[in-house]
């Protein structure tokens, strides 16, 4: 079978981007055919080629996250190094960054600069709390953004509010960021014009808070953590099994009265306190009671089998192994094989989640190891002879 | 001041979506200068029609996410609608959907069908569980994919897993979709080839878990909740003062030392317990005890004072009016506001994230009300005489 060429072939991106959020980004972008060209420090690289899980002293995290993309060791402090910078930005489409706001700037390699050498460029940042304003140039950790944004407000139990787990403030400001520049190349390529795009992790946080924000703005009503229940439908919660809890989702009448019939309880369908969605939340700590005495009977599998067969949505709360194992995620092939260059083995790695039929749903290649690729993006795209090349290396700017 | 044009101007969307995660994947295209034509069933529409908040008997909550849309409404059950849906299709560049697996099938109206009237089309769809494989058919709401994508067991306390507040599930697959729709613009602008787009929820939240699965596949460890403390990084975590909660993180050892000189505890720097990254996490019970012996006795505004003037990371943990009020959300324009046309008022609603600089950072036009458009898309985009779609009303197609 003959596969489709991925969207963004062609796409040449020059990646300052460092731990988690710029390289999600780019890491879409590659994922889909770009070019994408990771510039790091020589000596030292990205700080994620330290973080865990390592194997082979190289770590998992940056081979997961840097996969499909070339390898530039370069010292952008010196003259040198930041004349080769210049000399690859004439030949790209977009140079991305996630510095502390200033460090371009004080690099003298900020969107002016750069912009002079090639007009047609699309500039990305990623930030804490924006490039300009009062906070643009304080510190920011993911937990800072989902503190200051509402999620943490939102995610808990009352009065035991929490952030979410995973880094969701870096990975979606890098995926919006990712969505920007791909609207931006889609302007470039019918217009030649090139972007200056801005994304912070606070703005992010709070464009995803669903209900949230207006619910506050107009009707002045706050939302809090309300665990795992939805504080507009019921039952939508967690609910005990013998052997742990899961989750079950009753968005309709019509779910409830199949619930009841599962439950055995038909005389629930007619019970005043539960014959509409408004009533069931109204006496919520009563109905969770009911369903809990009926499902702690069971096995987790022995309420699937029931609940999944009334065509009730129902989950599992899959730990890492269970969920990494699925049936469902080898079948959606979201776990890749990667041979990773650092670590010297085949790795397992999540696979994209931007499914296109026709294109192939695999890695291209490993995550670079530092300075993998420097004489061949030198040679093949800024045109550099290897006498020049050499004296780079002299000189220790690559 | 002159604005430059928005980056999808021009680009034509047939959105077929309900509820929240497609809705908002075509928001995004929708801000960003997208003609967006949202399809709704004749007399109900779209199920967040009713959604809270409601104000003058309208939904805030669908104002919010459908601002920047223009509306029609067409019932698809009839042979005639179907054909105007067609004709609709001719002149489109994307047509998306989110309803359940196997419903455009059963309304003829499927990926085969519509690439045969039109070849470039790009046709997106976002489904619970992907669009093929044993688990495709069943009903998915976003807790579901949050249990079964491995979030909840990631998220909370250990042993209180807890799901993210707001619908992650479904707002991270509609932005992984409007990722998806703008790379396959990009490459129909270049060759004119329509693509087929599948986005899951569940590979949506296995794919945002950060270091969780390559723990497990590259080291076999499992990593469950943590409340709001980093599981590698010390001091990183909540902690209490007077009036409430903050957050703080110490992502390296110069920020631990100055967090000691803040603390006036400069004997700590040396302490073998807590003079690496190492020890802090080993001894990390009595360290946080050592910190809130300390922050406790201030209120958030003197701590932050202290933590903010040495540098190191700090965060609020805001509510939805803190937030909303923010001077920081209002420096970042993230509040637009609307003249809602079901609500008869003005709004305030989040505004974009992604952040064009020279592009207008407001709303367009607001959401419609049901069928508010239908007449003026007939007309010109599909060319319809007035005398058709005088019969179409007649027949109650429309």
């Amino acid at each position: 079978m003959t596969h489709v060429e991925k969207p963004l072939a062609g796409v040449k991106v020059l990646d300052l981007t460092q731990a988690y959020s710029g390289p999600f980004a780019t890491m879409h972008l590659a994922d889909h055919g770009a070019e994408v060209i990771k510039v790091e420090i020589p000596g030292s690289g990205d700080q994620t080629r330290d973080w865990s899980p390592l194997r082979n002293g190289a770590s998992g995290y940056f081979g997961y996250i840097n996969r499909n993309k070339k390898g530039i060791a370069l010292n952008l402090k010196s003259d040198e190094g930041k004349e080769v910078f210049k000399d690859l930005v004439r030949e790209v489409d977009v140079v991305c960054e996630n510095f502390r706001v200033g460090t371009m700037e004080k690099l003298g390699l900020d969107y002016e600069v750069l912009k002079a050498v090639n007009p047609g460029l699309i500039y990305a940042s990623i930030s804490g709390f924006g490039l300009e304003g009062s906070m643009a140039k304080l510190p920011c950790y993911d937990v800072v953004a989902q503190a200051e944004g509402g999620m943490i407000s939102m995610t808990g139990f009352p009065g035991q509010p929490v952030k979410v787990g995973p880094a969701i403030a870096d990975n979606y400001s890098g995926t919006y960021l990712a969505l920007g520049i791909t609207m931006a190349l889609y302007q470039k390529q019918k217009t030649g014009m090139g972007r200056r795009l801005d994304v912070s992790m606070v703005d992010t946080i709070f464009s995803i808070l669903e209900s949230g924000v207006v619910e506050y703005t107009v009707n002045g009503k706050m939302v809090g953590p309300s665990g795992n229940r939805d504080p507009s439908i019921a039952p939508f919660d967690s609910f005990p099994a013998k052997d742990g809890e899961f989750v079950m989702a009753c968005g309709t009448d019509k779910f409830w009265k199949r619930l009841c019939e599962v439950m055995k309880k038909p005389e629930l369908v007619e019970d005043e306190r539960y014959n509409s969605n408004a009533q069931r939340l109204v006496n919520y700590a009563e109905l969770k009671k009911e369903i809990a005495s009926w499902s702690e009977r069971f096995t987790i599998r022995e309420v699937e089998e029931q609940i999944v067969r009334a065509g009730i949505p129902f989950g599992r709360i899959k730990n890492m192994q269970q969920v990494c194992e699925s049936e469902l995620i080898k079948s959606r092939n979201m776990l890749w094989t990667v041979h990773d260059h650092g670590i010297g083995e085949d790795i397992l790695i999540p696979g994209t989640p931007i499914k296109f039929h026709g294109s192939e749903d695999r890695v291209r290649f490993s995550a670079p190891v530092l300075g993998e690729n420097t004489k061949e993006i030198l040679s093949d795209l800024a045109g550099y002879s290897e006498k020049k090349i050499k004296q780079l290396q002299k000189d220790a700017v690559i």
